[in-house]
């Protein structure tokens, strides 16, 4: 059987940041008002998406330490019926029992590292593809690893001037050729931009 | 009259760097490579573009600070006769009488600031448009100064991982939304973006 593919599934803004500052649980993705194009992705997603696991960082699932660390059982600020209707994968230090919610999502905590939470997911996917879906942190390590098949990134079309940048120096640790794959521009004016790394 | 637009027209890698490491009066651009889709950045230019004047920083007429340090009346590194066939403004601190190069070109060196320089372009641009080309420390000047009307994005399809950055922390100083006016993709697989800055 071939390896599902992992795709870096995740949303930027033009100049570079997948969040603004001063990011809380009630506001994930800072300040800036990223969110306002949450639906135009997911919508995208859902059309051109084929995704049977999605792996995720600590952050991402907790909407920030603070929460995690007050309670590690917290669900998140997904709520009862996460986005996703399929296998989620959650890199974390704290082991925890796996947790089903509604929609078809399971979410299941890794602890042995972004190889081992990989490995997991793409058992789970299938024949379709794996996602990491964020945060930075994630994200970066496995580009770092060279683990990314192929970048699926929707270029928000605003400038932030500050936050938290998806690729920071030297996350490419080498120069990285890409093989565009497929554009597409939203009506509210999102480039959905796809890529296969090459090398 | 309505004034001459003044557009922002750079390359920039996808991870946003407009020059790799270790720029040099040989390879202005830096190593990574990026001096690959020149020629695709130069036709699109060509084919779309409606320039008048351009403004350009002293280290990219240069092709760094050594050159221009050791003969101040260096013709730089675009040569006899330089890609822009109009004239060229260039912001120095060294003033300089003007020179008339072949094809069009003419470099005239301000040393008044940026918004010198602008009015100076404007007045040369007549109908046509006013292109900030770079390099990046020019660029950030007239994003901070909110003096840029359009962004002309051509995104390369290359993770540098290191160099110089179009936008650096807080060269948008508030959130600046973005109107997209063109997306087009070559086959190259660079995407030509251009937005209008609407805040």
């Amino acid at each position: 059987m071939t390896m599902a593919k992992l795709i870096l599934d995740i949303s930027m803004s033009l100049d570079g940041f997948i969040a603004g500052p001063n990011r809380s649980l009630d506001r994930p993705l800072g300040e800036g008002g990223l969110e306002r194009w949450a639906r135009d992705v997911a919508g995208y997603r859902e059309q051109h998406g084929n995704t049977g696991a999605t792996v995720v960082g600590r952050r991402m699932f907790s909407g920030g330490d603070r929460a995690w660390e007050d309670d590690p059982n917290t669900d998140g600020w997904w709520g009862d019926d996460p986005p996703f209707h399929h296998p989620v994968f959650i890199l974390t230090h704290h082991a925890r029992e796996p947790v089903t919610k509604k929609g078809g999502t399971t979410l299941t905590f890794v602890t042995g590292g972004i190889e081992s939470a990989l490995e997991q997911a793409r058992a789970a996917a299938g024949a379709k593809e794996v996602a990491v879906g964020g945060g930075a942190n994630v994200a970066r390590q496995y580009l770092r690893a060279g683990l990314v098949d192929e970048l699926q990134l929707h270029v928000l079309p605003v400038l932030l001037g500050q936050g938290l940048r998806l690729f920071e120096d030297h996350v490419a640790q080498a120069v990285v050729v890409l093989q565009p794959i497929r554009m597409v521009e939203s009506l509210t004016g999102v480039v959905h931009v796809r890529y296969r790394v090459t090398s």
